[in-house]
């Protein structure tokens, strides 16, 4: 099979100019990167942390191959760079610190989602692949969330690999989808390699290749007796379904996946109870988005299953997340430094922090606090060791238990941050008065050595 | 390294109960499929096709390998499934004939994108990652055009992979961006598979782990004579770049990627031409579109180089199209009988099909014609055969060549179809009269088996 398979390649050009140019100058260093979601997209009160198992075995696995490191030495940006850092790479193993949060984590912009500390040149080196893989998942676990609240306990099926971005993009997002809730996934591949319940109906062109609906109908249910979902909309919904009842063959359920499906699944709830199948399910398909769903249940439509596609996997309202990876603190010559970013109303604030999370007397989330690591806090701290000197450490769990702990925490939020709307009041997140006040110090320090504050 | 390579089960589980279904009632026919686009997203005038050649690899090299035989053995749905269809499974290759767009051509809804004819489980199984792999480059190589289109003339840079939709899809982004006209990416692992030119500046990490910018600066400079793209913005855009003047050492370019880069751009090429630096380049970026573009360069921004991220990685104005794969063609015991959807005003035609492009006196693009294969017309076919019984058939181009034809395309188009905004007229796409009224023979032959019209 073709490959595009991640290598040390999977980066920006300018990770690896610059990790040449730390290994060149000498500048050895142990650096702290935070990554972070700089704000929340539009619609949307919280995230749902995802991604990080992808991540964790992309550090275990980097390695430069003898042909990596062939292109390099050919590239025009490295004519000058001498052999020793292509041993580097070559030796190149992650050998830094990882911590993070378990997936599953509700966060908020500002909070770190992952903490890498190691040498300058290798936590650099893996800026672009760390941000691609924790973010897509991130984005995706978080509209998943919003979903499957929308469908009010109904179940949701992710079925939008077919407009994910490639294949991969797919399995990722039908992975992220159902650590943030969802049911399950049309996408075999997610299910086969994350045990993931996996779920499917009929296409069109099964019924249209068929002389006639019946048929179609008939010899579907032939061969899947327990698992027929029998799509209605090819034609016409009504003669359909009218149809599937005087065949007299029971289906699992009937699918509406186009039209006027609050009318259409009144209608075809009452034929069906009429037929005395109240257990026969429908499922409702088609350009679905949590607003939809929210709409198509105020409007009365009978529906036991949802199915959603592309909004699922591309995040369709906000396809992207203003994810940063911003150095926090240099160790160099045993003095430690914290490092910040200035310009033009883009703070970023610095040290290695940890996020406490503060629980009310009812055992709900009332606000978080992002602090020095070393400050310590009585509230519950929540990113957790990952990785230790390039090694994994804790738990691994399986992918039903994010979805588990997704699902509590999610619970836990205050419910008109759980809703669709803006809430009256964002959830509160603030930075210690210890942090606040080493910006003002890193602010003072660096205004002095740029000569213009 | 973990993988989530493509196998026989990228696809949706109903493909896969579907191709049982044909398997186990003995339903043998050959079927064509047309995977097209339905409607343009909005702000888009037309559609530039991609990703043909990661569809034929994936027909190329697609399997199951017995751990994907046994995961679907051990699936509910397939419980009564006969050992008949697993044994089709292990032997599975893809042995249809396939039609399709040449990467690059401009093209537009309802026109295929891609054609193929295999029997029908065969060419069921494909056509979830068919859609995924097609419909996503498309997408990304229609935005790249206007992008690059915006930036009249000065190169584009594709930088996002960093917010792309996981690493793969970044990887494709940066492929898809170039046929759409960039001039390159950052994306190193692209550029090597891809033999994409890639580019880099630094990051705000290089000048912050420093003790001064002056040292960041020069140090980087020392290591990269020729390569140095400064990075003017992590504190104070114009200090930084005196520091840079009054350092007498000539960078290759200055970047700007935050504040008010149109003041700052006209200043900054004012102070270096006043050093007699006339050739230092100035690099923008940050949140960067064809929108963003057009207006800083109305604006009166200096400007030699833009470097775009997330609108190009996952054109985030419009991050999906409205692909289909739709059966318009079955043949059955010799019979040929062609097939449409008629439901709900989402009607899609009969028939194997070819596409026309009429050109007008001038050269220009006047308008295409959807017509049947069969009826062959004087104007120029835009479907060439790709493969051929399995096989790829027709010239392998390389990436540039591609570039390159895409730009011809463009040029040809009329000029306010190229422009960012909507044109007067959409480009004509019509029917031929025959492809018209095989549609309305075949509404015909469906309202008498369907029962209701």
């Amino acid at each position: 099979m073709p490959t595009t398979a991640p290598s040390g390649l999977s980066a920006d050009l300018y990770e690896l100019t610059m990790a040449a140019g730390y290994l060149e100058t000498q500048f050895e260093a142990r650096a702290t990167f935070e990554l972070f979601v700089r704000s929340l997209p539009p619609r949307r009160n919280f995230l749902v942390a995802a991604g990080l198992e992808q991540a964790l075995e992309f550090l275990e696995t980097v390695r430069f191959s003898p042909e990596d490191i062939t292109y390099l030495r050919h590239h025009p940006a490295f004519a000058r760079i001498s052999g020793k850092f292509f041993d580097y790479l070559e030796a190149f193993r992650f050998s830094g610190d990882v911590w993070a949060l378990p997936e599953g984590t509700v966060c908020f912009p500002g909070e770190p989602l992952l903490r890498i500390t190691a040498p300058i040149a290798e936590a650099q080196i893996l800026e672009t692949a760390l941000l691609a893989t924790v973010s897509f998942q991130t984005m995706i676990a978080s509209k998943a969330a919003r979903v499957a609240h929308a469908a009010g306990g109904r179940p949701v099926v992710e079925f939008g690999t077919r407009r994910a971005h490639g294949m991969e993009s797919g399995v990722l997002a039908a992975r992220a989808a159902y650590i943030g809730g969802c049911l399950g996934t049309s996408n075999v591949r997610a299910g086969q390699l994350f045990d993931i319940p996996t779920y499917g109906t009929q296409a069109h062109s099964w019924i249209m290749a068929h002389d006639t609906e019946e048929e179609a109908f008939t010899q579907f249910m032939d061969i899947f007796p327990r698992h027929s979902v029998l799509l209605l909309d090819t034609y016409d919904v009504r003669a359909a379904l009218e149809k599937v009842i005087a065949a007299r063959r029971k289906p699992r359920g009937v699918r509406l996946d186009s039209g006027d499906v609050v009318a259409d699944s009144v209608w075809a709830r009452q034929r069906l109870d009429e037929a005395g199948w109240g257990d026969v399910e429908i499922f409702i398909s088609g350009e679905l988005d949590e607003v939809r769903i929210s709409s198509l249940l105020e409007s009365g439509a009978r529906v036991d299953t949802f199915g959603v596609g592309t909004s699922l996997s591309t995040s369709s309202d906000a396809p992207s997340l203003s994810v940063l990876y911003k150095l926090v603190e240099v160790e160099r010559g045993g003095e430690v430094r914290e490092a910040a970013k200035f310009s033009a109303a883009k703070v970023t604030y610095p040290g290695c922090k940890q996020i406490y999370r503060e629980i009310d007397s009812r055992g709900m989330y009332a606000g978080d606090v992002i602090a020095l690591e070393e400050e310590g806090m009585s509230s519950e701290p929540l990113l957790v060791p990952a990785m230790r000197a390039g090694k994994r450490v804790g738990p691994r769990l399986r992918l039903v238990e994010l979805q588990k702990l997704c699902q509590l925490q999610l619970e836990r939020l205050p419910p008109d941050l759980r809703a669709l709307d803006t809430p009256v009041k964002p959830y509160p997140v603030r930075h210690s008065a210890r942090l606040e006040a080493l910006l003002e110090e890193v602010r003072k320090r660096v205004a002095r050595t740029v000569g213009r504050s």
